[in-house]
């Protein structure tokens, strides 16, 4: 868990290199129990190998901040480019995604090394900065991505691990590295939540991603939430009631998604003898009854809230009831699809590409994740999968008109 | 083209009959150009064969509405439901969807047997009706229901022949049957819109859809709405100026789309030296210039937008804009994702899956095409398509914020 | 049944006038109890509409004989060749294969039309033709290949009326058009051949096609063929022990064959209760234990020779045998690829890519079956298919080393 | 490269202990040039981890040999079965082919130890053995295994360095471990082979597999063959005289094969400006001009030969000029299905699987390749693959009728 730096007794500048150093570490910090070999593997095209997220983040640094702005700067390999560039079509050619498991090279030392040169020399060019110079901001920008890479780098090993057949531990103990299991008391309580006008988006001058902007008013009708999330108590009576069988509790492309892959429960769960266990990053373990569901789909969890005869909140309803309701561990689906805010408007050039062109076909998740980095979520965060993704810490939280 | 039932000097059982059996002529008069053969092909899986379309809104009075209701009813033939039944898992077993256009069987005059077999007692048991019954409701269902599938039947069968390297003629003059050219004044007007909360769903007794149910609340800032539709003049600039090659107009999986298929232009449209000519139902035409782009997918009118620097409409602000601003013989994309209204309850049993289970992954389209039965749409009328579908009379009308 | 035109009493122009007006014909008889919805459909890739045939089969006659040597000869409709042209790329643009199912258009009349309009321009060519020339071999060639194309119709229409829903009937009584249950006795009788040098190959000057020239010496060991074919009986002997559960009886890919589409027992047959019936051509029937077994691929064919601790024959053992040993109503698999002749050589231009071009990964199969023209087939006949087709009348014939 | 171990000088148990010895560090030799990293991935279906070669091989030994013929012997890892099984139904579940690439675990080291695991426990049975025990050939097969298997090992690690984009170099020089170039004087020169009849199969008392075994006549007709292996140089003359665009040289199914992976070269070749490169375990190097051609496919083969007017030869005329022509480090496509021999008897259980149920769709090659471990090959060794594969050091030898 990352320790959060003290904007107050540090100048800007000190803040910046000391947020810096701490956020590259903990990506590394995260692979402290990894193997070369864990590095390498890809086994869904939505995972993405160790190795390249350490390399991708560096690449994010080096492509759209050192290339442009840091004079004399020279590639430390050309070809990575080609290698770690994700998805920025403005960035040049880039390897297919479903190849980047098959790359066996450059090796975990040489990506290791490119972190090491492109840190030393972002550090040179954080020196001199000015106080309002516009790549504090980018700089900013490309800390944020890295922590969205450490979430995805916790869930891409657990699902490399989760799916090998020799189930490997990733740690001793559940939160020597990352606490998986934040119990969370069962309860039906509700939360009552007023109608009215409400301001949706980000406030402030903190960071927020260009998907927040715009302020715009939403009027929401008065609702109740549940005061916590559905745990694995309940889902298993969804379980045992046979929800996953019961086509009339599901939407029609959730239905033939459970049809096509078998699906009887969240994943990671598997049946020994008359029981359910899970594996977790401590290993193959019984399910903790009282723990928040986790990695079910966007169909899962909408076909649960069937079932309940309650919804899923909206984005905004979401966002709205964040003041008296905490985020517990889990990314919460939201029956909203991911669109543009009104007045959503992309950023020129590469960077643009960085949250506009996904929306479509995917559904906002509101909230946080034990795999979230500290400080890294708010409110107005609008995270976004498509609607059978699963190996994401995803949750269940219900909602009802009153 | 149907002529309007005059409700006030029928009364409500008389106004049925003839509403009756003037919806259920219409589809066969649709059907008047086509030979046996062109019955049968289904080349997409989107695209039902002609045939289907007549069994299967026979089936949904059969099954839904005969079967439970009409003592002594006899099935025409037991196997129909197996081969009629669309997507309704509570009405059991069905041929997959990709199969339709595998049977030369039941034959056209089979089908049309089945027809009047339905028609015949459907008429016998709207005779003995009390002016409450509860299946008036149901039957005015199956007749909303087949008119949705007159609409399907003309976009099914334009791609059918369309596709056909023969390219067959459906009406020898635009407007024999379907009139697809609505020319509008190419304009660049714009309606303003005033901001404030309005009220969104169906109001009024008359008939809707259960998506259209649960009035509420909705606030809308003030915008502006081009007064008519793109023109094919207007695509045809962002087919000049690069458009379809231009990624940063395009939502990732647009741009996907686009270079999978290949997409040049809409649907339809063929090179012919440096012109560009369209398949009509009149056969093989030059482009109107001034008539309204048709035939275009979500990815393309989105990308349009983009292209313009303006965006598309919401739903809701679509809907509102309704007051103003009539439809114009295309099916608007909005940018709205179909999803359930906050109040929405879906049915019991079969009829519960007439619109609900789709709620993922399709976008809600506003107003009504050339090829809409006269009376089927209204504002508050939500059709929804999945955003790469482009056969339908789809078009595109430009928003912007004031 | 073709009647066998007389040769000695004719002279050889007249001969020919008389054969191509009676395969011609027995073409569109074959296709008498069909409606026009039955020419159009395709349920699988390797099935073509029986409309295709009749222009495919007529195309060939109009592209490879009329064009080039009818002089002043108009095509019916230039768009045909690309409807109607199978696979022979020297012949130009060609609508893909898997399309074919996609066409309502040309209607069965136009196609009707195309056949009397081919019909009558070829009988005035006949009409000029001296006694030697080349054309004569060509025409021969065309009605061959007619043949094949009967052959093909009867086995796709079995398929398409097999796989429909109402199982229609395409002959009232066995026989009636097509007989397709030789009834043989079940034995289990060998007819033991001498081992020796053979020639192979077609000798003397009747037709044949280019695969079987190039008589060659083959070195056959002595060997005892079954007299007669295997029965349903002993194939549900096969079954009843679990033969196709038995992974040791199988070719790696048969049985990933079998797993993937779930195979427990030939084509068309289904199983009712505890009995089996399956699809013939004259409806649903009960399996008739004393025919040959049929419709079962390579695949299948081979394990129960593994299962019966013996073995196909090659296509060399079954030429040779041919001499003791008729063909009995089901082409037989062989344990022979299909390849090349050491002497062969495929003719120039089109009509080279009549075999040559298919001599990898398909099986060669012996005899004639059922379904074949009479006159049509011979002991040097080489008929081929993948080895997990089995839609063909193919059957089973063991041999065993002595 | 190894050395052959004296078999005179040594008595049979101690011969079998160097030869094991010397198999066994052979396969560890090769992968010293190896991070842990390039142990992993599997790019295609076709090529395994080299991490799974090392384990299967092993488990191969420990589960045909230890296992059942060991008293007391432990499993290293129980799960190991499950992860280097590779196709034995007969030994049980095991994961998907497709998913080996999957696996970061089990780590290198750890199948390092079960290699050390297995290897100390087959010394000391080897100890215990008579000299007339069965285990003896099951050995020898087990060490024949592990050369095919080094075999792949070096031509799975090509096609992983060769599809990465920083193109890794496997050996500094050609020869440190695996010589690539075998350069062949291009020459023209035939040898004529004598027409009769053969003795085909493998003869004597040495190892075999059992697909050799059933020595049978052959009678071939007298053929001639080329002395040496087609070359670069002439194959790109192929190139330049447009053969992967002549549709008249090629199998339909390999055209296909060319127009969907867009193949315009062997393997491994690049363009570069307006020569050609290509991929060696030394790097990326000039096409050496009298090196015989390498990494071509089937279709590729026997489109050159038809280019030339020549053939491919059979299987068996391969086998009986073997006499006159030795192998030249490509591994020859033959004009041969790989079938059974007439006598062809599968081993039962699971050794039964190894080569019999291969028996389809793939086609001979004879000789051997620079990567194939010395003393493994013989005239009657029947190699062999599917006929687009590739990435095996395949070559051309052509044939042609006298």
């Amino acid at each position: 868990m990352q320790e959060k730096p003290d904007y107050q007794t540090l100048g800007p500048i000190d803040y910046l290199f000391n947020r810096f150093r701490k956020i590259r570490n903990y990506t590394t910090k995260l692979c402290a129990p990894l193997a070369p070999e864990d590095f390498v593997v890809q086994p869904i095209v939505d995972v993405s190998p160790p190795k390249w997220h350490l390399g991708h983040t560096t690449w994010f640094f080096e492509n759209f901040i050192l290339v442009p702005n840091h004079k004399g700067y020279k590639l430390f390999n050309k070809r990575y480019n080609y290698i770690f560039n994700s998805y920025y079509e403005n960035a040049g050619d880039r390897i297919l995604r479903s190849n980047r498991g098959n790359l066996s090279r450059p090796l975990l030392k040489d990506v290791l090394d490119y972190r090491k040169h492109v840190d030393q020399h972002l550090v040179e060019l954080i020196g001199k900065l000015d106080l309002d110079s516009p790549l504090l901001g980018l700089i900013e920008l490309g800390l944020q991505h890295e922590q969205q890479h450490q979430e995805l780098l916790i869930t891409d090993l657990k699902y490399i691990f989760g799916n090998n057949p020799l189930f490997p531990v990733y740690q001793e103990n559940d939160g020597d590295i990352i606490s998986e299991f934040s119990r969370e008391t069962c309860s039906t309580n509700y939360e009552k939540i007023d109608g009215g006008i409400y301001q949706i988006g980000h406030q402030g001058n903190s960071f927020c991603y260009d998907n927040e902007l715009g302020i715009h008013d939403v009027y929401i009708k008065e609702f109740s939430s549940r005061a916590t999330l559905i745990t694995n108590r309940e889902f298993l009576e969804f379980i045992n009631d046979k929800g996953y069988e019961n086509h009339n509790l599901w939407l029609s492309e959730g239905f033939e998604w459970v049809k096509k892959h078998n699906i009887t429960a969240p994943e990671y769960w598997f049946r020994k003898g008359e029981n359910w266990v899970n594996y977790t990053l401590t290993g193959i373990k019984p399910i903790v009854l009282d723990a928040p569901v986790c990695h079910v789909s966007y169909y899962e969890a909408d076909a649960f809230a069937q079932w309940k005869g309650e919804r899923l909140a909206t984005e905004f309803e979401r966002e709205v009831s964040s003041k008296k309701i905490d985020s517990a561990g889990r990314w919460e689906w939201t029956n909203s699809a991911y669109l543009p805010y009104p007045g959503f408007k992309k950023a020129d050039g590469a960077l643009g590409e960085y949250n506009g062109k996904f929306m479509v076909n995917q559904m906002v998740l509101k909230g946080a994740s034990t795999a979230t980095s500290i400080g890294h979520s708010r409110p107005s965060y609008r995270n976004f999968f498509h609607p059978q993704l699963r190996w994401q810490y995803t949750g269940i939280r219900l909602t009802k008109n009153n």
